[in-house]
């Protein structure tokens, strides 16, 4: 298979406007095709922008809702796949977990809400939803449920995708569990804030090393609300250089993902091979969560 | 309590040399003990150097052996507790987890040798002596036997000191067990070679940062044999800062572990409180290793 060249949309959104950001999406999607990009990451809560505040609920949809809809007509107009982040109500069609999931405050009318991030496939399908598992500061606990699926996958261009949402992949665990689920190009759609930019730094390019596979960190940027977001975006490949990487402006960035270049570098470097779970018993006990 | 100074003693060693390596560890001790730390840390496998091939069996020694004593020796003379590490022949002494031990190719006339790093506090006492779980190479392969007891700890200036060898600090799921098991600084003794510098640049200070610790990453330098180490032997701080970073040339690089930096710290990185062990039981499954 071809490299998979991948865009990353380094945007500020229009909180509250999803017309707003689906112009946007538009237009990246013009520029990413034209450039032969065959997948497109959007940050965390494009759809709808971050800050949004008592408008979560007003502003959630299902999985299938008319946003996903939307994307999936850019996604089929332009010939490439889109991943994008936005609040689901839960539909009752996304099932995985669901008896083990904890409550959140969300959850009022018996309705729960997520921080969930969709990958649609360029002929419009839904690929793949997920939901985040490691919700971050009050307002994200404030208005989601957290979800209870770690990994969720869809295969593209031949490459294994994943899907993780911010503060999720700070935790190695996590990263760790795409990698053992053969995760060859991880999407991590963001709105990281000051004064965490080591995240994006330093944190991101390290989880491509350690766990041998691209990261697409995809992030806002500029101030939203009470949050100034870092910039800095980028695709990370498994020997932790940055195949592409934003600065603080809105910008598209590229970069490709090879599948060559990572067997080649998961042959010269065995962290999964050389793992010894036996040894790591004291990270799954629930005795200190 | 006061921070405590470490001392980091990036050293190309003199491989066979057992006199010559502790008198360079005396050197680094007078010039250490002089600035005030309370702490000395050396590379892996210092006692002997690292390249030392078939001669492995031959200067192996017990963990209470002459190499032990000369460095207990060089402790009390400046008063300060000394990290090194050494080829530990089994001494029967040393025996959490043996029953599940796994034999290596070095076990020949039923004795096993290990990569071992051994704590001495500054009145000379062995405070704590630990075994390398995750061998890297051929060569080490060959020689040792792999350790069984992922976490040892001692108490040191009113801090919680952790040990682990080189290449198991790639590992995440190693570190993380130390912060479950509260280490407040973890010393790492190494022997890193070209071409994985971004271990230590990159890894080491994300390690510390994500676990909510000081890492001291201590490194052979220059050639040696087969091997040509990288240096940049650092102390990382819980913010993912080095608070001692060395270049490639032999020196003592000197930096303070501050007990309420890194308090504060955790305070405003609650990743430990944040996890979902639920979530991570993919990383414990024997199905793969």
């Amino acid at each position: 298979m071809p490299p998979l060249r991948t865009a990353l949309l380094q945007s500020s959104g229009r909180p509250g406007s999803v017309a707003g950001n689906l112009k946007v999406l538009d237009e990246a999607a013009t520029r990413a095709a034209d450039t032969g990009a065959g997948l497109l990451v959007c940050p965390e809560m494009f759809l709808t922008g971050y800050a949004i505040g008592d408008q979560v609920p007003v502003l959630a949809e299902p999985a299938d809702g008319p946003g996903a809809e939307a994307v999936a007509e850019i996604a089929v107009r332009h010939g490439l796949a889109v991943l994008y982040g936005y609040p689901e109500r839960d539909s009752g069609e996304d099932g995985p977990g669901r008896d083990g999931e904890r409550r959140g405050e969300s959850e009022c009318d018996g309705e729960r809400i997520y921080n969930a991030a969709q990958l649609i496939g360029p002929d419009g399908t839904r690929l793949a939803n997920y939901r985040k598992t490691h919700l971050f500061g009050g307002f994200e606990r404030e208005w989601f449920t957290p979800g209870e699926r770690p990994v969720v996958q869809a295969e593209l261009a031949g490459l294994r995708i994943g899907i993780m949402i911010c503060y999720d992949v700070e935790f190695p665990e996590n990263v760790r569990s795409h990698s053992l689920a053969c995760t060859d190009l991880l999407l991590v759609p963001t709105a990281q804030m000051y004064p965490f930019q080591f995240v994006a730094e330093s944190v991101v390019p390290v989880r491509a090393f350690e766990n041998q596979m691209y990261v697409a960190y995809v992030n806002r940027t500029g101030q939203e609300g009470e949050f100034e977001f870092v910039g800095l975006s980028c695709l990370a490949g498994p020997d932790g250089a940055a195949r592409a990487r934003a600065g603080r402006s809105e910008e598209l960035v590229l970069g490709e993902v090879d599948g060559e270049l990572l067997s080649a570098s998961r042959a010269a470097n065995p962290y999964l091979r050389d793992r010894r779970p036996g040894l790591y018993t004291s990270l799954v006990r629930a005795d200190r969560s």
